[in-house]
């Protein structure tokens, strides 16, 4: 899908995780590659090459040797892993690179909010302080024993202790004098209760809940005593390097001995990175973290377990496990308390994944009486019916189109992306994040950009440019283009445009999201005006323009105050699992009441699919 | 412990696993060190340094730099973990090495052999065949649905499955085709079945039984489904070289950062080793060993799970964990199925573990109506007691001198070591391990030579050497030592002497174990003359003269035809565990059954030890 480079002495460089792609010569260095296309990486020393401040990483492709400059800034693991200087490096091929977060001027815009929690507070995992009379020679009871007779005691019966728990049972116990706190699972079931931590006296409990997207990740600590939340932080999902979408990771396991592995790895290493920063946040000690919900679609369910994602690519696209799953902090090495309680909710299906399930709990559309449609818009969409006591879902292949991938000038949502279009009496006004100089084109945006010019009549119904507009000119191969920014008027001097091509990934993509949509309806039998509630969640979903999202017919001609966006709702979910062990078991019933679609068996699929490409 | 060097200018060298000590000056080498008291060493090239045949590791002290040939022969981590040509180093001060058993050119006497296994052949893992319907789009269930689905068909429900099997389920059940063998756990209880591995169709399934000894490791492959032992193997206890017996492990774990996982992963790596071994001579892959049930002593159980074994050294001496244990062999890095199970049966207190439970299993004392003593001699030695329905078990301090240690020249059993000794109307007869010239004496031959010298005159009743014989002399600091071998009949030129001392170091031991036996005698209000069986197990106990035992004052003066030496019951135990559910739902109750007798609380205890000293 990568637009072939016309002049053979220019390079392609790819910036992840910002999303950026521009094509520069041979004598243009990275930085210079980065900066004209508005990505700010820092350069404290102006590129002469003694800072150390703009490293990158190559991920594929061939840079020109590094120079004695980068010799003495980088030790020889630094330049064997592929980190760079930016200023000294020039591309020898096509490359693509990683730029660490230390290393960018400006963070990615990363949703880490969301709606307050409220449930009744009765979480999984909740503290029992307990004494214990100290061995003797006329009681030799084992360290274990003597823990368990007292718990028994509290009619805490029976007790499983995690192996790392075990490995400092008789240091602390002695340490803390025989009187602890135990983190203690209180199991609804007749399962038995696990202590996953032991602690000193009044020692605080946390909890972490993690939402893995594809792109972003979000992180919140909780005060699993108190419910609150007391930290909260966001990053790029680091596995982007090796793949911007689900299917070209799950391609990279493929192809890489080990590939599995490693993308497990580079996400388990950015979670503990952002389990420090929460910790720093809220001065406590990750050994105080003793239980986890994480939430995430199949394949980051899969891939953050060390589950095997290669069926998810292959018909029918069936998960490995879909069950709800428990596993311990120290079996993956997230750095929690090390006998920590990781509970992850089901799946639903090889495309509708636990972040779908939690969504569904955080929105309430599972016990509602009213007819509700909550949507999850992302490189897949998520879709879920509530009408007269069932629940339908479905997923539609909607495409990284508005991550910015696949457009010419598209960018993920940093500062700099358009994010708002507006066409007045011919006029283009156009809205940047963080109100800096134009760069390129994010999600929202360009849906914006697409409805605008409908509504203009720069497009018509079947999403051809009309030559009906000052701005609209002939770009590659004689297609018409529409010049959104003028170079003058961006940050890196060059013209912000839509093409013709761009206007067709719009397309595809909410001819997609309303097939299913339609599809979901009529499996129900369901019709528009039944519709009481329209609920759009996750990051693209709050920054989306809803008159334009109809206007372009990805979304229904509902009232407008029937649209709720609510957010990052799977984040959401996953907090409530976190504070209450009956939302983690109605996340259960919520995955086995769904029925699910599998559009790709759907005969009307096609038909709703080409009816709703029109503008 | 160790007597000082007399000579400022000698340097004692202590050469592990061998057990053999030595003192040379700084102009001997450390080949010709082993060479001095007949350790063989391999050494192709005869000491001119240029074969890599005779490589030992330093452990402590420091020896001369690396010469250039060793700097050939070595990669710089070989050196930086110690590693040097014993040809081409010279001691610079007290030194102590370990030589690895591919520098040995005999291997010590270990024992795996133990009776043979009669046991109803139910083991706590067996195979189940099971075909699934591939996945359609009309039957989207997930790979672990559709197996538990199967599963309930065939009345197993619930089933766990370990996380490691998880990792590979979509993989195989494609690669298999959608039949495979799953070697599931059948649990008496309503504990569930668990999946430890899933295998092609007809695949075999068989089970490890390790006995973790202080000094030894023994460990038997069986197969599963027929029962019979198809590999057995034996090893040293790589853990020797930090730390002859349990005590001076666990000052060793106290004084290292880290020392629990070294001692850990050492023993693991050498059981790895191990299990290649089995799996080489039983033609097979460590995948299809879906089980292990491992017994040791309380010390060895906690190093083998990793857990703290600090508190076993504090009064009053108490396990971390007395239960059964199952843990996954990954967990801990053993190279089985990763999902295999494996077993540790309880112990019993902080000195007398899961070994001493197996060996009452495989002694049957547990269920005698007879009365019966059963007794493991080592470093400590454990006493069972049963009688009238009782079972009453101590552990003795007997100390490592039947492994040869705090004997002038002791050594380990291993070739070249006096194992029997006649005296004869006054001629001294001596009998070596695989008949080599005698170069020290081990754990049998020291009780031998001390029990005939006792019957010949040569010591008194209280252990003094007495001037009744050619071969008595004055040695150091004027003490009488009694020369057992002239050194032109040994085989390093050098005398092998029995010293007051040596003698002195045997009642001690002696004592201990007697006096633990009478204490439990008394306890249960039993008379020696009431004992049906008297049944010795464990390697020593398997070389010991039993006459002579009793002669010394070990054993009671009671009818040879009462006892019986059964090998390493320990191991007969495991296999029968391994073989059995029943056998391991057994232990459980043996371990529960047992009155345990601390010696240190009774008062009898010191009157029963000072009479024993007699010889």
């Amino acid at each position: 899908m990568t637009k072939p480079s016309s002049d053979p002495k220019l390079f392609r460089v790819d910036m992840e995780p910002v999303g950026r792609r521009v094509e520069i010569g041979a004598e243009t260095t990275l930085l210079g590659a980065a900066q004209m296309v508005g990505v700010g990486v820092v350069s404290l020393c102006g590129g002469e090459g003694w800072c150390e401040s703009c490293r990158v990483q190559l991920v594929s492709g061939e840079l020109s040797p590094p120079t004695p400059d980068e010799d003495n800034a980088l030790t020889s693991n630094d330049i064997a892993a592929g980190y760079r200087l930016a200023c000294q490096s020039f591309p020898r091929s096509h490359v693509k690179i990683n730029i660490p977060p230390e290393s960018l001027t400006a963070p990615q815009r990363l949703q880490v909010e969301g709606h307050a929690v409220s449930v009744e507070l009765a979480p999984l995992i909740t503290p029992v302080d307990i004494t214990l009379p100290p061995p003797t020679l006329r009681d030799l009871r084992s360290d274990m024993t003597r823990l368990k007779d007292a718990l028994i005691e509290e009619n805490y019966e029976p007790v499983t202790c995690a192996m790392p728990v075990l490995e400092h049972l008789s240091d602390r116990l002695r340490a803390y004098d025989w009187t602890v706190r135990l983190a203690l699972t209180q199991e609804t079931q007749q399962a038995g209760h696990h202590i996953a931590a032991m602690l000193p006296a009044a020692s605080s409990l946390f909890g972490l809940a993690v939402d893995i997207g594809t792109t972003k990740l979000a992180a919140y600590l909780l005060d699993l005593v108190t419910g609150e939340t007391v930290a909260q932080t966001g990053a790029m999902n680091p596995q982007i390097m090796h793949g911007e979408d689900v299917i070209s990771r799950i391609a990279y396991t493929d192809h890489h001995a080990d590939g599995r592995h490693t993308l497990q790895r580079k996400l388990v290493e950015t979670l503990n990175g952002m389990i420090r920063t929460l910790c720093e946040q809220a001065s406590t000690l990750s050994e105080y973290i003793v239980m986890a919900v994480v939430v995430g679609n199949t394949a980051m369910h899969h891939l953050f377990t060390g589950l095997p994602v290669r069926q998810l690519a292959q018909a029918p696209y069936v998960p490995a496990v879909s069950q709800a799953l428990r596993i311990r902090a120290d079996e993956i090495g997230l750095q929690l308390a090390p006998g920590a309680v990781i509970c992850l909710p089901p799946n639903i299906a090889g495309y509708v994944g636990a972040d779908h399930v939690s969504m569904i709990l955080a929105t309430d559309i599972w016990q509602t009486d009213r007819t509700a449609v909550a949507v999850d818009i992302g490189t897949n969409t998520e879709i879920t019916l509530a009408s007269g006591g069932r629940l339908l879902s479905c997923s539609c292949a909607s495409g990284p189109v508005f991550e910015g991938a696949h457009i010419r000038d598209g960018m993920r949502a940093a500062p700099g992306a358009v994010e708002r279009v507006r066409i007045m009496e011919g006029k283009i006004l156009t809205y940047t994040i963080a109100n800096s100089p134009p760069v390129g084109i994010c999600g929202s945006g360009i849906l914006d950009a697409v409805a605008e010019m409908r509504a203009a009549g720069i497009v018509n119904t079947k999403g051809a440019i009309q030559r009906t507009h000052a701005h609209v000119r002939a770009g590659d191969n004689e297609h018409l283009e529409f010049l959104l920014v003028p170079a003058a008027e961006t940050g890196h001097g060059r013209d912000v445009v839509v093409t013709h091509r761009d206007v067709n990934e719009i397309q595809l993509a909410k001819a997609a999201i309303r097939a299913g949509f339609d599809i979901v309806l009529d499996k129900a039998g369901t019709d528009i005006d039944d519709i009481d509630d329209f609920i759009i969640a996750g990051a693209f979903g709050t920054y989306i323009d809803i008159p334009n999202a109809i206007r372009v017919g990805m979304f229904p001609p509902l009232p407008l105050a029937k649209f709720r966006q609510i957010g990052n709702a799977a984040g959401m979910g996953a907090k409530r699992m976190l504070l209450s062990v009956d939302q983690l078991n109605t996340a259960n019933a919520i995955a086995r009441r769904v029925d699910y679609i599998e559009l790709t068996t759907c005969p009307a699929f096609q038909t709703h699919f080409l009816n709703a490409m029109f503008l």
